[in-house]
């Protein structure tokens, strides 16, 4: 079992750094740091829903993804500017409003709906899955605070989410890639779990190289353990900040 | 284990129908029908790769996706006339294009790009998967063309692909969705996999209720099932086909 | 008088096969080949009309043309990934929709938009008068239904509709041009008529080189008879599919 | 034979008059003014042609069109604002671009493109034709200069062109319409044709009432006067110029 | 001190000349002529204003801005075609509208918008201010008007705007830039002020060399100068034109 | 002379802190916070600068300027998902480009583009004069590590820059205004001024109420003197950086 390039044992995470409220702007926010890779998810709230919910008195949850420009390595022009989100953008903030939504009752929240918006700063591998563990984070403090207001019923949050990427490098299963790791991987996946131990999403890729059943296997493994690890710290983050 | 609402075993795909070259102009073309949903999948060659390819001898393969606006039960918009493809077709194409590059050897191809464009005729299910068991179809046989006009070595193709979805509707795992099975199951999950038993794409989502391991792994056997009969289906129409 | 590179008369159609409902989401479908044209014509009810019209009881019947990229022998950029519609698409559509506007009587129809799309699975030449011969049967079907169901009143509509392409071709004039005549035309006229023997649309073009009249009146004797050969086929396979 | 609602004859022209050299950056540009429709065409002359001619020794001619949102009684909404150019837009440049080129031996030009911008800044009816009108004539003036400057060959004009709308306003037969006839016309028809007599574009439309080949011809008769007519004022007036 | 390259003073304006009503389909119109730069500003009024404004009885005025593309000496792309205002329109039709806005009382226009649109027709530098200048002298006329009509209450407008630009050229601080000059002046501001002797806007800008406060305060005074010129020639050409 | 909300003197900047090399992917980074305003701005170089200046041997320097959704009271919706940048932002980049190019010698730079990337996480007012006090520190500290690693020449950087907004609030001119100041301000105008005293930027506008002379005299010495203040203290804090 090789260490990794940056000393990391195959099953071992970055060092994980959560600040609750970074910002004060929004309903609540909340950066993630996951190594290098830093997110700032932030909740907003609006007294209204998409059309095709109007008039149900069902809430909903959605997100957007973006990364400053300057936050990879090389630059990465700015989206506004080309006119349209790339189709990655897309593909990441889809997975991130559906996850979210796995784990709370829309129809406790009332016609609100609450935007996460995650917006990487520094962008080092894992933004997604990063995005989705602190945007979970920022939905909880966001919705124990509409709760407190009076403006939600209790009970929206049904479950604690959190995600890890997986994959195989240099034909070891490792948790938590980075950057360097993400670009030469054979195999990458994406898990999202609740604090049920259920799957909430799994995406699998491999265009490296494709990848065997006893791999899927390793890989979830890895994941689940990781998972475990991130929904302890969330819940113990949330408990001291609410003091 | 009770029957489906088009009286189908929970393991049983729908009717699949296969017939090549259906239009002319293109290189290869396949249009596949799986129960009522109808894609045309078409291969063109262009002599030029992307930017980030150019000098490197290697070839490239990539998809499109679309909607006929008529496809569908109720119209849907037309996204030229919107002035740009949705999320959900981003995110298609995106897929089809890993998984199609993942069943050939780019450095065989030398520098040509293969683009296969994915038009979905008819849609009552399952389009994203249709379109990767249909495109991989004529990628083939575009492949054998452009091998005997001297165009591409021999070997470019790796594997033979076919994708399908799975999922649980009323709490019973089952095999190929049709779209009232779609709209209403509590998780759907597309599986690509390759003539070895490899995985190539594993995207499980649970936007209804989370899923457990044991569910996961019905779920990763129905799929492996209704593969293997795609697979040979298509190997057998290639072969007549090419008499 | 020459016989032209397919060995058709001047004053010859090219082959003619119409297949209604060939699809079955729509209201009414028509798959319409004239030679290795192809274009699938769907029609669908929308219970609202364009902002100009509401509250005035008439109805609206509009259209929207495409190709699909591979339908030509050099694969044709997407509309909806270059971000809008070409000038040539738009300039058909707006033809194909004033046409049907043309043979119904709108303020029968109740405030009811009936859209038409047309979209061209394979191309080679006159994919715009195929469409309108398409669409025009489509309509007549989508209408008889909603007549039927008491949607809207009876005698929507007014005539039936058919159209060719006519053109001077190396000095001859010539009915139903295909690709290669088209490409090589000196002058190109697309004629729309009705069942009364009456003009509905008339666009003669002459980039290559100006016509005289007497080379005008020869067009239009041309496409009168392909008109009428149009009609009568179109009546007749109403009536069959109507048993 | 009754007289129109602004006392013209049914094949009187409204007056029209021409300015050369209206301004003065472009390389020739000319105010066309025919009753309350006043077009700018100005001709720009650039370096390079389009992509699919260029090396071939060809030149190429274009044209755009756009009306200043004022132009109108109902203030038209700035085509730039809401991001493309309407159909209707791109449908007149299209004709614009075609006739103009119909008028000139491309070859003879070099690799030189024209850009003739019709920009109309008042619309009372009428505004494609008075453009091609007003775009023929300032083409003329332009390619002079440039013979007189040496950077085209003698003989790239090989005729001139006029344009004029022609109608059936209440079941009559008239010459150029202005808007409220244009609004409730019949039958609305533009034609443009050279100095031999020949047909350039016909363009007949019967959103209305569709219409007979009787009238067909009394309407193309009465273009043919028109035309002759603003033919004899352009000849005239770019002579003067000259002096 | 130096004569300018057109024999101007220093403290000389260009010649200004202003016509009222040069169109006539707008509430008001007004082409301003300041040396060749030519801009036509049209007043039309809109029964809506913005959503923001909804229900509160307050009026709105707002300007749009625009080059024709033959406007200047080097064919500009025209902004419909590229799909989007650049960011130089966009800044200065903002600057324009702020400008009217603060010479109008909006309370005592009731829920009307006025848009005011400056078309360049050509231009030589200052096209921005001539824009102010002209638009100033149309809002006035437009909204004598709409009081005459009783549309509006009396007193809207509040005070009477001008504009010019100053800069430094050759180190030497000039009145009214023309092209050539702006193109090399070391530092360009453009002022609005009032019949007051009140600032309105205030736009300096030194990419060539930062300037001083003495600079500040000749240039303040030579745009001082200006206005008032242009304020009388406004107030003179509407008071005949009233007549 | 009344205290402001906050409790400051009106000629009271709110606390300043500077974080340089805040990310570290950037060539160099500064995260600017001015009360709750916070802006971080990345410098990013490219090795081909605009098309204009290719093959003169000139540098580039440019900015861009966004704003995270929710660093606003009320979400702002995100640029890239409307599909352009509006108005406001395009506005600030164009001002913050300006002013970073006027203390550059650009053809001491060689052929690089520098774009310094502004990008606003919590906006209380006065995000584009942080931007711009920020960005040229960041722009100091990129071009002394581009000088170091020999990529351009020494004496780049000619000036340094910093910005600051004043106002008229409540009829009292006042320095750095926050957010609620801004929104009620009667004037707002933003100074940039380098290390000599001179003007840079002046932009003053007046949409509540015009100003005097006297008034803009008091409004230039407040924001002299917090400009002072803001070049003293980047001056420290790139010195100590440094060691």
């Amino acid at each position: 079992m090789a260490k990794r390039h940056d000393q990391r044992d195959p099953s071992q995470l970055r060092e994980v750094a959560v600040t609750l409220d970074y910002t004060e702007m929004a309903l609540a926010s909340c950066l993630i740091e996951v190594g290098k890779t830093r997110v700032l998810c932030s909740v907003s709230a609006e007294d209204r829903v998409p059309p095709w919910l109007r008039g149900k008195g069902s809430g909903w949850v959605t997100a957007e993804y973006a990364m400053l420009p300057a936050a990879t390595r090389e630059r990465t022009p700015r989206e506004a500017v080309r006119g349209k989100q790339g189709g990655r953008t897309v593909e990441i903030q889809r997975l991130i409003g559906r996850s979210l939504r796995s784990s709370v009752d829309l129809k406790r929240m009332g016609e609100i709906e609450l935007v996460v918006d995650c917006d990487v700063i520094q962008a080092d591998g894992g933004t997604r899955t990063a995005s989705i563990t602190g945007a979970s984070l920022a939905l909880r403090l966001a919705l124990a605070r509409l709760e407190k207001a009076g403006r939600v019923r209790a009970g929206v949050i049904t479950s604690a989410l959190a995600a890890v990427s997986v994959g195989i490098v240099d034909g070891q299963p490792v948790l938590d890639l980075d950057y360097p790791e993400d670009s030469s991987a054979e195999v990458d996946m994406n898990v999202v779990m609740n604090q049920k131990g259920e799957y909430v999403e799994i995406q699998g890729t491999a265009e490296g190289a494709p990848f065997s059943k006893v791999q899927l296997v390793d890989l979830l493994k890895l994941a689940e353990s990781g998972i475990g690890q991130l929904l302890s710290l969330g819940d113990q983050i949330l408990a001291e900040h609410a003091q």
